[in-house]
């Protein structure tokens, strides 16, 4: 990795005053990749009817004021944005922007294509979505441009996974706005708002330990310091002939809160967000009461004040940190659930608009898929109606549907239209699809899921490649698992695992008030597949299924369209009461990735005042959850993010569908009361849960591939006529099969004449006793890369005889394999840097 | 005058296309001085909370976005706010603003303090706070900083004397935004939106003639195309990549609306007014898509479009539309009342706020009498507890009063209290007052009224001044007037003249519904006054006074608190039912000056459609308002701005005094309830109705100076000791009474060593037999000015033996003379240029 010229960086940090409280003033601005208007809308500023925000007059105004004073400073972190801008710029703009960055005024944090949400995305789009804004940023400024800090002011509760990700990525630290009100009480008192999260079970720290600050204001200014267009304090009025006059009350109350502040916090520095939600579209407002402010208050130093304020960036501001020499206390837990008041939890959101959450969860699978075919088929499955290398229409909708108003479902509905909009439209640009049809049946598929989407341009994507008949099913039919049915009730009343001989008891009903059980079918019985179906409400269905291949129950659920008609909102949660005991505790993933420990009514970092008994105990379930004993473990593998909890004894329950008839307050400004003309009685959702009943300790080797399968599930793909008798019908890219424990996340076209290939370990430290250990990989032997000669590392290091990698447990950069078959000097958007070879 | 160098002015027009249809965009922004907010809070952005305004913001963000690209045109309107922006500028940003000046590319228009209100102001008030104004544009620009056009564009119908004014001023033209719906139709329809107006009875055309002009669309841009932060219309999209490029469809909306706008005006060449209220604030919005706009508008030329697309200013307009050498429509009447739907007429602000009204008025009279004073007392007379020159602090609350949401009464409460406020502050800063304590008691007062203000403050300055005793008065009683009461109902029945033997009858009542009459005292009948005090309801009061040396008839009323506990607001007025038989007509003055006939449910210009029979015939009465026929004239004399009306024969209303309890939905956002602390209940107002008696061909040698020392009252002064046996108890600075027909309008010090002296001929033509006739004055005889030995005429020749001048009557430039004491190669701030000398 090269380094940013000594001009810049650090280099640039304002001076500090040793014996002085320092007060840190970081402008910026944040600027949510779609929300309460599209991404479009934002960056353009249209409808600002909805809410005044227009991105391009932000940079522009910004660039200008950064201009007028070279002591200025700011930060931006929305790269979908920020890119959008930059091409516009004539060069002269774009060169004197470069400046700036290489001078330290204008400095990325984050840097990812947006600030992705925490509770809903998968960690395989994070990080694609983390490399498209990084490696554009590298691309164009260079090491200048390299964000040093993450920066997730915003998202609703924060992922153990996520905080991994940026250590393993590079990042000097992390910032972040909003935890449990609790907890910020605890650690303001104890002077904990700056701590260093241990982020993995599996990575030996420090591998994964990255120091993480709790900004004051949540990212807003002090109250009675935001300055911008869009805020009301009272601006500085220092003309002296004037009669409201009022420098020494703003300099008052500055240090005021300034002093307040430094109570807070370990070190003689502070940090202020000087800044909000779309603010700088005018940012002559702020940076002339900034200038202003930072004159007078620092002017008192001569009477004796021992406050000196300046501007500042986060990495600035962390420099300082790091030099003070300190130990800060240690987080091992994450940071879920997100309450901001004793009564208002935000644990809704893990199931809200379920129908977009698996829309992007299949949209991540298939750009996958398309990003390898599109290797596999060379230069002419790039080729197509749509011009060149399509599948960047689907990156960038996936991209910015990782946004922590977007997959998480808190936006407005018409912000998700626009998001499902974008992902059909990634669908159709993916050339490869098109050319696979002339060429190809991939017949790889066994099962048939159809989504219910509220959006008519969804059925057109349904209608394209799910044109399915029966006679394709091509799976055989072994018996590993048992289900009972009670008799009476025709709920479910037990499952077995046939092959390691347990049974538990189980439950199953949905709930929201009592639903009363209508019939059982039993319509197909089949060496293929069983079914059971059962109807619980008009609005509530599902089909119990047993596949022949698989080792898992499926509860393929239907649930809406809620009715409304008693004026009363309605979530929808289905749950699984078992003879496990559980004794509280259960578990669910972080992004996809490592398993965390959650027990009732309990916080693994402070005391505890439990004031919902339910939504207070909800987390995020991304792909699983599970609840065990020492004998038995029920493993629940989701087809999307849902909210989850155990609050009984055996019990662990999941929200499939929620329909409200009034705002939460939180600034969406509508109820999530989803309903379109396709469905204009409500939206009617279908999604399968996964059951898999194991033993604990080989659990895992069960729910890592079954979740795997899940997340990149096969591609559905049909020719409207007979087969060709020549034509292919299997195809696999790898020459051989990749041991249990690989798991090939990424294989993309980089560049013309790059492709970029992330391995990784799938298993967590200890959850498998036959997985979870180093394993060795030989690429040559495992890949066809035939039309590849020459390849290297990311580490800078050119291998022309590659032969094998050694993989350890789930982690970067050391277990997963990061690389680009092609020598770059520049970091990597992605920022693996570290590799390990064979010996 | 010097002109502005060849580079700037007219010269820096952008070119236009003779054979297109030339779309002249004027970026604009319309800065209240002070209305929802004060003018503090204006300039600085504060209270943001009631509007988004900050005018320091504007002007910042325009300068610099007019340094981006020279094509770029902004006029500035409001000198208050840059007048006070400019203090606070560096030098070097001064030298550039200039650099923008001189080069047209930021142009001055109207260049007042303020855009006075054209109903309620009198006309020396307004002469005050343009030559205020203008004279910072001349001393820091010079030439190319001088209006060349007067902007109306937001007062609410438009006064004669006004145009008159601005003509004599030496402004090319006038526009407008606002006049009667009727009234715009029919000039639409008649392409009579640009007209000729002769603004003056008095003066020989072409003196009073100014072309006027009638924009568009009020003063905002067309729909569709507001692209200010304040606005959210889509602004042009112009990323071929994105989905939503929307340059087609703007441009097609926008040849579409200029086009039809063509079709409504006579030339080639159209405005369109791109900006609105505090608009500019981040100017960067508006200029980045006028930028696209015109480059997209004018690229359809390429494909055979005929609209060509400039950026422009309003003179640059102007001098196109000369170009045209067309003959406009000709108007010699007014647009008052304005009316902006059938049953909107904006009458009542003629009288809303009648306490405010009353106190800018004796402000102004306070004033002059302070600017004489300080001219008198010298230099000691100007230094005191507030430092120098203190006269300028009640110069500029009286010219920020003028403003059209100042003494028009349509701010908001706090707003009004501001502006009473600065006036008080006007008061007590006139340190000649405070020097005057100590030497003389200018015991020239006769009379007393206590005028209800609804303000503490106002008390204290009460207070300061009015500590009269009742045996000072110190007029002498000649009966001149009798008047009788009806013995049953107690109300007026008949007034006299005894002089010329005239009799009417005359009952006078206030209405709003049916008020019982109390009962009459006789309390006072002394050789100086006699008294008639009456009761009509607990809340009007009158009292009927008669002065020995008086001709006018005063009616002392007392209105108030006005109950509401009704629920119902309430317009109070009086009405006098006299025998004059009128035929409909009546007569009120134009900001004090020229008198204009009005006739009940008619228009001078237009076939009136009457909605409103009452709203529909209401007039501003700046200071009179007379009702006659072929042998009675009765004249009332008004001590404010007031409304009123003649709605039947021989009748003549008056509204004194109004109090709503809802929102008039015009953008002030709260009803006109005043109270306050002093009167909780509501608002007391005191006022003086004078009436006089003549024969119609000699009424205005009674009704110019009575109404004169109406306006400028004699100042009451007083000691706290006995007098000193040497006080000086009489002094004049005229050496010899002035001809009735010359009225001292200014005396104030200009600079260090300049005086600034207005005389003007207070007779209209033809209204008096005496006096509607040239007067000559000599200069010399009538003022003591030892001091000053030589003085210069304002037309630049230095004239050093000056002895006489001819007045003729009422008008600029030839018959009044402004001049200052000092030879100046600029031109002045008032304009007045051309002098006529002695034969």
């Amino acid at each position: 990795m090269l380094s940013c010229p000594s001009s810049a960086g650090f280099h640039s940090c304002h001076a500090t005053k040793p014996n002085m409280l320092n007060v840190h003033l970081v402008p910026h601005t944040h600027d949510d990749v779609g929300w309460l208007k599209t991404v479009d809308q934002y960056y353009y500023g249209d409808r600002n009817d909805i809410q005044h925000a227009g991105v391009q007059y932000i940079l522009d105004s910004v660039v200008d004021q950064l201009l007028k004073n070279p002591d200025r400073r700011f930060i931006y972190v929305e790269t979908a944005f920020f890119y959008r801008w930059w091409k516009q710029q004539s060069s002269s703009m774009q060169q004197t922007v470069k400046q700036l960055v290489n001078e330290g005024r204008l400095e990325f944090v984050n840097g990812g294509w947006c600030m992705s949400d925490e509770a809903t995305t998968h960690y395989s789009a994070v990080i694609d979505q983390m490399t498209m804004g990084l490696r554009f940023l590298n691309e164009t400024f260079g090491p200048c441009g390299r964000p040093r800090v993450a920066w997730h002011i915003d998202p609703f509760g924060h992922a153990r996974e996520h905080a991994s990700m940026f250590a393993q990525m590079g990042y000097d630290g992390f910032f972040f706005g909003r935890l449990d009100y609790q907890d910020r009480a605890r650690r303001m008192v104890k002077r904990e708002q700056e701590l260093l999260w241990r982020a993995s079970n599996s990575l030996t720290p420090p591998m994964a330990d990255l120091f993480t600050g709790i900004l004051p204001n949540g990212y807003n200014p002090p109250e009675g310091f935001c300055w911008d267009q869009s805020c009301d304090d009272p601006p500085i009025r220092d003309d002296p002939d004037l009669e409201d006059y009022n420098v020494d009350d703003v300099v008052k109350r500055f240090l005021t809160i300034a002093n307040s502040q430094a109570m807070v916090y370990k070190t003689n520095h502070i940090i202020m967000t000087m800044g909000s939600d779309f603010q700088y579209e005018n940012a002559n407002l702020w940076y002339k009461n900034l200038d202003k402010l930072i004159r007078y208050v620092n002017g008192q130093q001569a009477n004796g004040s021992k406050v000196n304020v300046l501007y500042s960036t986060p990495s600035c501001y962390l420099q300082e940190l790091h030099r003070a020499n300190l130990t800060w206390a240690l987080k091992t837990d994450d940071f879920f659930p997100y309450a901001d008041d004793a009564h208002d939890f935000w644990t809704g959101y893990f199931t809200s608009r379920p129908a977009l959450k698996r829309y992007e969860r299949i949209s991540n699978s298939n750009l996958q898929t398309c990003n390898q075919l599109e290797i596999l088929g060379g230069p002419v499955s790039r080729k197509g109606p749509f011009g060149d290398g399509e599948s960047q229409t689907m990156k960038k909708a996936m991209a910015v549907a990782q946004h922590h108003d977007a997959v998480s479902g808190t936006e407005k509905q018409h912000v998700a239209n626009d998001y499902a909009r974008r992902l059909a439209n990634g669908w159709q640009h993916c050339q490869v699809f098109q050319v696979l049809r002339g060429i190809t049946l991939l017949n790889i598929l066994c099962k048939l899921h159809l989504y219910a989407f509220s959006k008519p341009y969804m059925h057109d994507i349904v209608h394209l490649y799910f044109l399915l008949k029966t006679e394709y099913l091509c799976v055989h039919v072994l018996q590993f698992i048992r289900v009972t049915f009670d008799p009476d009730t025709g709920l479910l009343s037990s499952l077995s695992n046939l092959e390691t001989k347990q049974t538990i008891k189980l439950t199953q009903n949905f709930y929201w008030l009592i639903i009363h059980l209508y019939c059982i079918h039993l319509p197909l019985q089949t060496p293929v597949v069983q079914e059971v179906r059962q109807w619980f409400a008009p609005w509530v269905s599902q089909v119990v299924r047993l596949y022949g291949d698989s080792r898992a129950l499926e509860l393929e659920w239907t649930v809406g369209p809620l009715p409304i008609d008693d004026d009363l909102g309605k979530e929808v949660i289905t749950r699984l009461d078992t003879s496990i005991k559980t004794s509280e505790y259960f578990y669910t993933d972080s992004n996809g990735r490592e398993m965390l420990q959650r027990k009732k009514d309990f916080r693994p970092t402070w005391n505890l005042s439990q004031s919902e008994p339910i939504a207070g105990n909800y987390y995020p379930i991304n792909s699983r959850a599970f609840i065990k004993d020492d004998v038995d473990q029920l493993t629940v593998v989701t087809d999307r993010s849902q909210g989850g909890g155990s609050l009984q004894n055996g019990s662990l329950e999941i929200m499939l569908h929620r329909r409200l008839l009034y705002d939460d307050v939180r600034g969406v400004g509508e109820p999530l009361n989803e309903s379109s003309g396709v469905f204009p009685e409500g939206l009617v959702v279908r999604g399968c849960l996964r059951l898999s009943l194991d033993r604990p300790p080989s659990a895992a080797d069960a729910h890592r591939p079954l979740a795997q399968q899940v997340v990149l599930q096969p591609l559905l793909t049909f020719t409207d006529g007979d087969l060709h008798p020549n034509t292919q019908l299997e195809f696999s890219g790898l020459q051989a099969a990749l041991p249990p424990a690989v798991h090939l996340l990424t294989l993309t076209q980089w560049d013309k004449d790059s492709v970029l290939l992330r391995l990784e370990h799938q298993f967590q430290s200890q959850e498998s006793k036959v997985n979870s250990h180093p394993v060795t990989v030989n690429l040559i032997v495992f890949f066809a890369m035939a039309k590849i000669s020459r390849f290297s590392w990311c580490c800078g290091i050119a291998i022309t005889a590659l032969k094998c990698i050694i993989l350890k447990c789930l982690g970067f950069p050391l277990n997963t394999v990061y690389f680009i078959f092609k020598h770059t000097a520049h970091w990597q958007g992605e920022g693996f840097l570290n590799c390990t070879f064979c010996p």
